[in-house]
């Protein structure tokens, strides 16, 4: 399991977007500077962090969060990726089956190199069944023996690892740690879920931790990870 | 792998949708019969049938396929699911892994009953190892080796079947059976694809058929079948 | 301003999809008939209606209810529209301008004729402004001086009237209520969001008034309407 | 009517999304360098932007488009703003007509000022029916005699200019180019989709004119301009 960060737009965007429905630009403190190539540098000043916290949060407006955007680059079992397509409001690209089956033919038998294709839970019977499972398609899949890689892949286990890039904003980004960072959630994507939070540059996470329920729920899993 | 239809919404709705933008109400053919409990029952005249057909397949004003649902139910692999899921523009509920590894514990160590679980691919090495796999969990959850359910879950193969409800618009299932009754869609999302398609009341199947890329692709499943 | 009810699915969908999740279809205790004509006739059973309270509304999955959905016809202010057409889960067809403008060409120059093609506000001035500018809108549509359509409907004032059918998941409606029910929302807006919960089947009602924040509001609405 | 473009998101993210399905990061010949503040550079290498015209434009897999994004400053009248609602793909914060009215009671009655706050269509009796509306709006402002602002709108004409901050991805914004820059399409919003398209850094749009309906529409709009 591993997450990070690939992008996020500036939460300046936020603000000035706010502003508009405000009708008051000028009293914005933040620092926009255009370059040539088209790209923005902002600075995000206190009165405009103070807006977005009072206006998103305070008064829960929180369509206007939908103006920031993450990019998040993630490594997980076929389990979470099920859990997490079923969010509606991200755009995903997946690695390809196709490419990950053709990778295993070169793999070579041993218990080592087979875990690191997988997700490992930490119960040993859980994981030899998956390693052994993996073990037995990788003679296959040497042998050709499986077919096409449309049929192969329903032999695999669900912590068969996948990539993923994912893109979401920042409202949905509340709702995915809402219900992901809590201890009802799915072991694996409850970690995913810190680390999204984690990976973000401070000025994201001291927003995020505005919702009550959100910071509740990382403290918890910041004490638990401390143990 | 099965699909049956567990309601659909009348197409009528989509006729009066169009009448309030040509604003043409006295046009309509259609018989329209409000019932004492709230329900409506519907006939579809001809007109009403032409002016769906003209506005949102000829014309292409695709939005106004969206007041008509269908809801199914559909039995598929874990591995369907997967790209089911990649929808955005449906509603689902699915059978919780949580009640069917509770069902394992008490099924007969068998390969015909074990086989009910698992969709079979027809490749002989993909359904074995899948039998293999489900059996050593089927062995571990007699014997209670292998955790809660969240971690038991990560060991079972892709071929394993799962159930859901799904609710989509007439809009997005056109867009479901352009990509998923084509030759380059996974073969048993294909053939659910087909069946979704086919257990439609017969005024649902002529509209759809007018998108013409559609109607080539069903005709080149029911030519496979048959042979 | 008015509403009407089109037309609700059987909330037993609801239902139906929760015992997917729960494997428990045994426990319902609904009716439900399948007519010849493929359309389906249902008596929600007191087991099945207290499931959909407990999951959708005492522990918020709420994704469940976007398995119901309701159809509205409402007239309204281009006003409400702008608002309206905000809300981004829901399907519309408006009434194009092109055929309301083509209408007021035969219409009689006469305040009261006028204000029927008017949302009235109750106060004085703001309606005298808005029938004045029909009154020589109408004046020179009738002499063809106006332009196109495209052109002539950018002198309409907002008070115009405006007809649409719309579309929504019982999920959504929830979270149109509870916005457009409070007294922050917009006065025409507020009594159509009334009236869209007032319209609907005795089940349907009972439901939305689990939740407390609509009930509340609903119940505010009502008071000042009996004054 | 004005259309400047307030940010975009780097092409490179769409290049990197692609490369994961692929999974060949090591054939990308863009340039990115993350920064201390979190902020990263792009420079797209011409690899990676083949890359994209081939997945996103040649085999429509359009779902990748939506990892970049585009954020405009749109002023326009409120007949567009009631059609730009419409897309639901979009962010939108709009400058609230609170706001709007209050700076009307300060404004100076002369026609030529007045103006400013209209959309002006070209059509004399149009225009001068907004203008004396408007007028009539500003002295009944200054009287304090339209009562609260949420009813006073109700007699502002559609030509009536608002401001507002939309973002929306690249995915959305074919679509709206599509349908926006047609001969079909309202003659503000049609201009405006033009300027939303001219606005864009080059790579974008010569992304963008891969679209062969777009880029034919676009021409058109181009050849009227001139003349």
């Amino acid at each position: 399991m591993s997450v990070s960060l690939i992008y996020c737009s500036p939460l300046w965007l936020i603000a000035n977007g706010i502003r508009y429905s405000h009708n008051n630009h000028d009293l914005s403190d933040s620092k926009v500077l255009y370059r040539d190539n088209g790209a923005i540098e902002t600075t995000l000043g206190s009165k405009d962090f103070n807006l977005i916290k009072r206006v998103g949060f305070k008064y829960k407006h929180e369509s206007v969060l939908e103006f920031a955007d993450v990019v998040y680059h993630i490594e997980c079992s076929r389990a979470v990726l099920q859990e997490l397509a079923r969010h509606r409001l991200i755009s995903l690209t997946v690695k390809s089956t196709r490419y990950t089956l053709k990778e295993l033919k070169n793999v070579e038998l041993n218990n080592e190199v087979l875990e690191d294709y997988l997700v490992i839970t930490g119960n040993k019977n859980v994981d030899e069944l998956s390693i052994m499972q993996l073990n037995d398609i990788v003679i296959n899949m040497k042998n050709n023996t499986l077919g096409s890689n449309d049929i192969a892949k329903y032999c695999l286990p669900e912590s068969f690892k996948t990539e993923l890039q994912l893109k979401t904003n920042l409202r949905e980004l509340l709702n995915i740690l809402r219900l992901r960072t809590s201890k009802d959630s799915l072991w694996e994507f409850r970690q995913i879920a810190y680390q999204m939070f984690n990976m973000l540059p401070e000025d994201y996470k001291e927003l995020i931790l505005c919702d009550e329920q959100i910071a509740k729920q990382i403290r918890e899993i910041e004490d638990e990870n401390i143990k």
